[in-house]
């Protein structure tokens, strides 16, 4: 798999696991990409007036799996305190996220796999915590 | 596969062929994401000095790409005009920057990835380009 | 200012006037916030489903944006070719957006002053585009 | 001012001095260009191989704090928590990074400059965590 090739034939290291470390940034990258288009599919939706609070996670949500999908990405001169501080956003962001689209997964397809997307992203950012604690 | 549902789950469409758009999608988180990584362990290796346009170059397409992946995945309001010019601006950086990470291939790894993330991510939007024309 | 003078103390250089330079970077990162805040407001407004269209540009508007002022704050082995197309995206984008904040600006003041925001980007990349072709 | 003047227009509100709120937007984005500046500085400095972890702290506090003036720019279904884990990750990228740059801004003006934007961006951060608390 391409995410966890990249960070082994980086010199520099972390000493975190490179499949669990590979596992986590597909999960962001996953989860980002998937938000941005729930974002948009609920703002063509007949009731997009009901999904205001699903579009605002979804962007939130987004943009914090994007820069920490970056964040985890580079390896030079590794400081664990960034690494945890941004995984606990992203645990809260997904947590929020995925929450509120479930409640819509039953009238929204794209609701549905998005709050899948974000239990996914949690539970994998959860392990990651886990082992940077 | 998770990009082409949330196309297709869009109320929205663009016309496009949804296969094709998440395969260009895909291909540009994949891209985007590889030039972080490869930025990061070319800052790493011994020989830094000579690798500063890889890590320039890698810093733009990885942004280029990010910003192409979610234009591509909103359908609400489709412009093809916008689709286009960043298409094009995608197929620049990524054919500058395949070009320049295939020049260290020989002796980085993460260089000959992330060419072959680059080669792959300007012939998915080389062929969309062509189907938005 | 700020960004004029990060650009004078990076030891690369683009040719290009530094002034200038820092001028458009500061209309990039203005709009790009704008367009995030217009696309929120109009997100919380009564009309919103009237209000997809400009939530869409106003999204767009901000991610290529943000992008283009990370291109051009980067001056090591600068390639023009690649400034460029990011410009001619920008001027696309802000054009779009632009016109469409521009129609709902007598019953919204965010879209009024977005549509000032973006006016001011496009014009600062058509001067930037016209001193680098 | 214009960031805030957007955030009066909102309809939607958060409960936080919208001045206050506008003085932390800016002083991310502004935060946030610099340290992608003071980056692509480094990497142009003879001295590229001792300034790893100062140009790898920059790249990190440019996507985090982007990320975060983001979500502080939205104001629809204000989410408390989200707010506070970002501004948190915010406070610890920029006194790593504020840290780092100011350990070579005897050397570098990009880095003094960097140093100054990081701290006046964790001072900002740290004001309106405690609004929020």
């Amino acid at each position: 798999m391409g995410t966890a090739d990249m960070i082994r034939t980086n010199p520099a290291g972390t000493g975190v696991d490179p499949e669990l470390l590979a596992r986590v940034i597909d999960a962001l990258t996953v989860c980002s990409q998937t938000c941005t288009a729930c974002a948009d599919a609920c703002l063509s939706e007949d009731m997009v007036a009901d999904l205001r609070r699903c579009i605002r996670t979804d962007l939130d949500c987004a943009d914090i799996c994007a820069a920490t999908a970056r964040v985890l990405s580079r390896q030079t001169a590794y400081e664990p305190e960034i690494t945890r501080a941004m995984l606990e956003a992203c645990v809260q962001a997904c947590a929020t996220c995925g929450a509120e689209c479930a409640s819509h997964a039953e009238h929204h397809e794209h609701c549905r796999l998005c709050a899948e997307a974000c239990h996914a992203c949690e539970h994998a950012c959860r392990e990651l915590l886990a082992a940077v604690a």
